[in-house]
């Protein structure tokens, strides 16, 4: 039985840690903190989960919560994980959720975010896509869990980077639902605002452009460049991603789906569409698979990809476990089989 | 006061026609038509519109529209308009809102639309988009008013396309509500498909491309060649087109604002946001406006514009009273000059 | 020309009765107040507005404003109307949004509300719905402009309750829009709380019950109870208010509708639907009208009245400017005669 | 393992008794009948099926049905199941979500309902509702599972109408989600007819209400009047009932919570909220829980009840499964402990 710990328990990918985990059979949450909610039970400020999680929301202990976990999630904002995890190094597993250990240099890191973090280079971690990275993610001490967006992006785009049929600079045109906006009242996400209402935002400026550089770089074996527009859609989960890759040759559409479904063909969690189908946000909704299609432009020698999550499981929460289950080595869909809600 | 007749009455854009032509101060309903709803009153169908318009919904009678009327609007789909359109000429002008006179070229028209119309090219018609052609809208027998997609479109890239500031391969990724598709309830527009949900349709394959690379091409001065992916989005109403143009050299977002501000001077319905600000389709919700922005992402030298509109009004019955305004010598904004509704 | 005052300009009534006023033909707005936007242009906080509306927001000044305007809508919290209307009786005409100048008993004002209103007894005012009180209102100083739960409330069952058919125990089950849960964000009115829920709230104890009593007990002539429940529901605007009252005898639908039909024969924006039809709020979306519809339920000798209403509009702001048009003699649905929104 | 047969497979009950059962670890889809899409593998009609369940499609056969399968799911329209189920009485269970089996007089039945049922009164079967008839349920060889509607308004009404502090009449005003109004494309249930709207429909003519009434009565041990409101709600799912019972006396809210808290002591999926704390659709969304809260309203003496269930879970799917667990002696929840979905 893994014993968890979570940082950050009341957040959305809190939450939803809690909501998955209290179903996972070899799992066993046995620290929470909030700062917020401090000395609440759980189940008391969020009632859906009374009868699943009953326990005690502490003030933030990082040796109590090293000594009696195995695990420790941390669903907080970034710039804290890098000290939780330097001081628990070693005693215990750490899979962040944020941004900290994200990236493999540290001047991009310090480009986009706001924390500091000394000897970011010496700490050894992996960057928890499991379909990307597995074996490694198997040992490592830290995972840098993949944010909502780049989960999307990598998985639709990596089968068409590696086999070298596309060119190296993508468009990535991604509608996320409202959960995506944050947990805390503002503006943005009221629901006078989000309601029958698209629109982009941090165009070509948000922070997840280069972790997904980085990685499509390291997949493609070549610097490749993302344009990248997130748009917030009237819908509380849901991420669907459009992308536009050059074909370097023509292709047919045929040997692109084999290319895909070659690539994930041991992947629990993709799925693969065949030719003629497109995904849609609602066939993942409350699941942890990544569902993608494509199609091709013919007349301007384009593969548009089309790759949709649920942005709070595969996007974050669900991914954390999926990575926890590797660490552990326990089957990886074990607490994340859940059929997705239709309608 | 301008007689006007609408064929099609009952459908969205009909009704939305009747909508506001009903508070024009200048045009007044004199016949409707509807082959499902024919001899009830229009008020009995849709009661929103009782004491607004009681007029009798009738067969489709072309003489005694043509008799009766100063202006045809057609809101049907497509393929209709070329028959009535031919048997009324010079006797009534006409507005189609279908497809059937938006082409220049009939080859093209023929292999993306299942109309018949033996004397294509024959046909004195004028593409519908005022901020383009008004000049030869004022003297036009016959209006093809654009579609929706193309309207938002076409608006936020003529001035990057014109100016020569960009290349001329574009990929337009947009997001419509779901009037959009259409008044017959189909599995499609069910509210449980629909509601939490976003993806793509028609990609690559859906008809307003031709339209929009028509007008491109001609904006451009050169052949443009078009990406195109549209979305069902889960909101009533409204358009948000997403444009990636390639910049030819490095160029401040400044110049790009002065050129669309320029382009738009004399334009009441287009509205140019300084640059940090973002459209979003809740902004033009229930008008006749098209709001536009942009970004331009600097490491890979790209513009993108965002555009949105209401699809009902600005990307069909508005601009087709807008049209009518136009032939008939009145204000533009007679009758259109509604404020968005927000929240 | 009505030369226009608003105290609160950019909460969500402020914002309404800009729109409707900035279109108004026979009103013009002079002052506007807002604290938190002091001093910018109204249509830069809102642009939606760019084109119908440049005022500058100014603090708030009751000299200046009372000396430019003749009327000065307060759209401000419960509480500031009285110090506001107490310093500039006479000088100008108030219409106030909150709740105010509501009650005909201070002690009950005192009971639900905060405010401080010493001389309460002592200000003329008239509770405007015009529809009930249209002859006072024509003379009033100053308006206590109907909540916009009562407003619905009180037209659906004036009619029964007058005619003396119905007991005077009435069940009120309310369903509003989330616009209606105010303009600041919070827990409450966040998209991901809102979204595919329904929730009732102040279930026994809204302040809009002892506002609603008071009415229904002088239509009624005799003290009339009211159980009331507001639910908060998934959409933007909108109220339905669902009613049950005992009838005293057996009594035939069609003579519900000839008393209904009576009662509101010369309102312009009340409208009673025949038998077998009900209201929805969609039909009055964006609209100042109220539609009244009912169902006998013959085995519990029972009537059920459904009135639905847009609740920022015939709910507030629009409300108030029916107010305005009346004691200015202007036509009363001038600048309100907008064409609900279908679809 | 239980040896699972569904007729019709694919409507929303159909598929969520898929979506359920496939995940229960005692019991294995071994029948799947469907009309529109004979022959089809359900997970090629329902892609989110893809990896749970894999069986055909097959035409309705009722002797291979009950041959192969301990229990038939009946997910068809009313009138079907009393066939079905006279044909293969004793060879094999029957749980019916349809209305054939929820009468105890045939004579209502036909007064509300279609189907033709010659010998229904000698058929034996029970109300399938769990918390009140657990024990005949045990050996019931046909259950009629209750409507959702009804599911909500018993559970809710049950411990005051039996404690005996409220009287015999009733109000229920319900709240229903989208999914309620079917799975086939019509005018009531598109997306732009749904989205932004709330109206009443059947008000006083809703079928479920002489199924609510046959229950309440036999609860109350007295007749018991209701009258039922439903409303089309813009969710996708969830009810809400709403309910109005006159106090005998003065109650103190204490007393309610402990007579509801003590009826429901040894029910998993009812969950009584403290007083003060209100049900909400998103609180049991995709669960099987009800969850019920209440307030009184001292000025009228009346007890307002509110009740919440997931209309295709406990109000259809998920309570047929309950049932299901019973008649095999399986713990209760087997298959139904899911958490529900937050946010």
């Amino acid at each position: 039985m893994v014993r968890v710990g979570i940082f950050g328990a009341t957040g959305f990918t809190g939450i939803e840690l809690i909501r998955i985990l209290s179903k996972h059979k070899d799992a066993k949450i046995v620290y929470l903190s909030s700062q917020r909610y401090n000395s609440r039970v759980i189940s008391d400020v969020y009632p859906s989960l009374e009868g699943f999680c009953e326990n005690k929301l502490e003030d933030m202990d990082l040796e109590k919560a090293a000594s009696v976990c195995d695990v420790l999630f941390i669903a907080l904002p970034s710039g804290y994980a890098y000290e939780i995890a330097s001081k628990t190094l070693r005693k215990v597993k750490v899979i962040d959720l944020g941004a900290d250990f994200r990236f493999d240099d540290y001047s991009i890191y310090k480009e986009w975010y706001t924390g500091n973090c000394d000897e970011y280079d010496k700490i050894e971690r992996v960057y928890g896509l499991p379909e990307l990275y597995r074996e490694t993610i198997k040992k490592a001490p830290i995972i840098g869990n993949p944010g909502c967006y780049p989960t999307s992006a990598i998985l639709g785009l990596a089968p068409a980077l590696k086999s070298g049929i596309v060119e190296h600079n993508v468009i990535i045109d991604s509608k996320s639902g409202v959960s995506g906006a944050g947990h805390s009242p503002n503006q943005i996400n009221m629901y006078v605002e989000c309601n029958n209402n698209i629109r982009a935002y941090n165009v070509a400026k948000h922070r997840h452009r280069p972790e997904i550089e980085q990685e499509l770089t390291k997949i493609a074996g070549q610097n490749t460049r993302v344009i990248f527009t997130p748009h917030l859609t009237p819908m509380t989960r849901g991420i669907l991603s459009t992308m536009y890759c050059n074909l370097k040759k023509e292709t047919r559409i045929e040997d692109v789906y084999d290319i895909y479904k070659d690539f994930y063909k041991d992947e629990y969690f993709v799925k693969v569409l065949k030719p003629g189908n497109y995904p849609a946000t609602k066939n993942v909704y409350d699941s942890n698979f990544c569902q993608i299609g494509f199609e091709i432009d013919k007349h301007a020698n384009t593969l548009i990809i089309m790759s949709v999550i649920d942005n709070l499981i595969k996007g974050a929460s669900g991914q954390a476990v999926q990575n926890m289950n590797i660490m552990f080595g326990l089957p990886e869909n074990t607490g994340l089989d859940m059929v997705p809600t239709i309608p």
